[in-house]
């Protein structure tokens, strides 16, 4: 198959540091083309690929310093990509709803002639800038609506805007052969990592680890551009770290990462939030690092309760849990991800998926040459022509179809 | 003419407070509907018009409490926009760059089949959030150069980006019947009004007046939002009002201004930046007031020195000044704005202005219309195709024409 992606311009692919939906786009695009497939990255030029590259910016736009909520030069890529690949003839076009800006590429893939699927990488409302929270996705609701989309997680489809088009839902993959397990057994540690802010619970993992009577390592990163993950850090994490029994290693690579998680006890994953995946929770598994998570968003899609880590409720039974911990097999909680979250299950089910929206695209477009041209009125009852209509609102849908979005004002005399 | 007007959807037409290209908007509006034209106006539904009205939203974005740097619903109000004006026919669109967010005109206008003007509001760069400003405009500017622009001073127009097109420098005009002196002989006090910012100077305003030794009444908004707009009203205004010499009476209504504005014996206007108009000068001139400004900006193009007002360097010689206003005949110092700025001579350039464009726009569709459809290679020549050759890809400009913009890389083996 001949696919193009287009990847948001925020965070380099594959990340510098944290970045959920980069990696996650670099390892299904390696994967893609180690599977046979053609592939192209509309991405800023800063990104490392396997694919064909095209760049309308140098670098991404963090690393640039541009705030997030400065949305000009975002937008410059987005629209230089649409109009890219109008006049080129993949297969398929895969988008990406990661953050507010990747919401224009609604709008502009309306007229798209590409079958295009849309992955959806986080949380609605996407209408946000800073702590600010606008109501202004009802705005793109409708071209939401005709958008076939994945899903990350059952929690993603389930807490995302209602009447979407959901063809299905992929679960994150990881490349198993970059996360082989560096020692057999481990040291008596748990880990917690991520990025510093409160609904992904270091507080919580602290409180547990303190409370077991066990050592704590904490890894990942405060970012500076956040005052309130900076000020939650000063505040609640800061005071904690001891460097004996809560440690904080800082900001770690892969291999610092794969390092951390294969000597860890269990991963602690207090989180306060319905996470719509938990990428680090494979990440620890695939290493044998069984994960002691509340159980909350994806996290019971994730982990198998008593097979490859616990679901709880509480600190007090992620306390309980802790103890139990010695009752997994390292092997197991590996087969887990292997079985379920390989970055090669992921590429074939969006194979799959590229099937299906092709499939409808074309059959679409074989139903629309074989459509009378115009509207011929049948004579005996008025249910034909009436039925034609509807479709041709449906695929055109007049302006005054939005609610309350459109009003038409007469001019006052 | 049949006139179609794309708003900004920030703030409110005609605007509640402050709200500079709102206020001309809706001024050129009436003016065009009075001189006979057909207005259609695209812009949040609590504008008030005498044009036909098309609203995509609800309310002026700032008066939902929506932040500059949020532009989900921006985008939406002009892609809507746009998309509407595409399916029909008006003659002319006119289009108004004023904030970041109208940037994204360029792009979604670059196809539009109706003859369209930009009028340039304010100041470059439009890739500004807050107070982090990027380089982002330079994405924009193979879009801007195409479009056919409108400065509302030469000084704007010198300060704009380099190579646009602009056709012609369209001065700001008021409603002169709107501003009527209510009172045949002026107060004691100078005046200062506008929103309380460092660069337009009521810290110098105040510095003026005390050594003047003439009393002096500040009117105009702090923005609250800003909050380096508060902290400088806070910590430079404030301390100086005595309620006796130096007064503040807060915000003004239309009536209440031009009663300010009557009564004053000067206008004081120490700017301290390169301001691309400044309507307020216009308003004490058109109401018989004379003004005393900074000569920078567009202030030359607006004050006529020693008819209308003075154009000074400093503090210093404002005070001069004030001592010296007495010269001025208040008829005269009308008369001027009344000959240069009325609401009816701002209307009929535009009127001037979209002729022309439309002129261009229609001679472009028929030169095109002869021009043969294939390019046949002249035989004895490389010159003719060649020529032709430039000639498509300055209608068409491939990507590869964007300097650094676009790094096209191959796939890494």
């Amino acid at each position: 198959m001949d696919i193009v992606h287009i990847a948001p311009p925020w965070i380099s692919i594959p990340p510098k540091n944290y970045g959920g939906t980069e990696i996650v786009l670099y390892n299904l695009i390696e994967e893609q083309i180690a599977q046979g497939h053609t592939v192209t990255l509309l991405a800023p030029g800063d990104a490392s690929t396997s694919a064909r590259l095209v760049s309308f910016l140098p670098q991404a736009l963090i690393e640039e310093g541009v705030p997030w909520y400065a949305h000009l030069q975002a937008f410059y890529h987005l629209y230089r990509s649409v109009e890219y690949i109008s006049g080129q003839s993949f297969d398929i076009a895969h988008l990406h709803l990661s953050s507010a800006s990747d919401m224009y590429l609604l709008p502009l893939t309306q007229h798209l002639h590409l079958p295009h699927v849309m992955t959806l990488h986080s949380c609605f409302p996407f209408d946000r800038a800073g702590s600010w929270m606008g109501d202004g996705d009802k705005y793109y609701a409708h071209w939401l609506k005709t958008m076939p989309m994945v899903s990350i997680s059952h929690q993603a489809r389930k807490e995302a805007l209602p009447d979407l088009d959901f063809l299905d839902v992929v679960h994150h993959g990881l490349p198993m052969h970059l996360f082989t397990p560096t020692v057999k057994r481990p040291d008596s540690y748990v880990a917690w990592l991520g990025r510093f802010v409160p609904e992904k619970g270091p507080h919580l993992a602290i409180k547990a680890a303190r409370r077991a009577g066990v050592p704590l390592v904490l890894a990942g990163i405060v970012d500076h551009n956040v005052p309130n993950a900076v000020r939650y850090f000063q505040e609640q994490i800061e005071p904690e770290i001891d460097g004996e029994q809560i440690r904080y290693i800082g900001p770690v690579n892969h291999e610092q990462k794969v390092d951390l998680l294969s000597r860890a006890r269990a991963f602690l994953n207090p989180i306060t939030w319905e996470e719509p995946f938990g990428m680090v929770m494979i990440e620890a598994m695939a290493l044998g690092c069984p994960v002691i998570t509340f159980s909350r968003g994806a996290a019971p899609e994730v982990v198998r309760h008593g097979r490859s880590g616990f679901l709880v409720k509480d600190v007090d039974e992620m306390v309980a849990c802790i103890e139990r911990i010695e009752e997994f097999e390292r092997a197991t909680v590996r087969a887990h991800v292997e079985g379920h979250f390989s970055v090669q299950a992921m590429a074939e089910k969006y194979t799959h998926v590229y099937r299906r929206v092709i499939a409808t695209h074309v059959r679409t477009r074989w139903s629309r040459a074989h459509a009378p041209s115009t509207l011929v009125p049948f004579p005996l009852t008025t249910t034909l022509p009436l039925r034609r209509d509807d479709l041709a609102s449906a695929a055109h849908p007049p302006s005054v179809h939005f609610p309350t979005a459109e009003t038409e004002v007469e001019p006052t005399p």
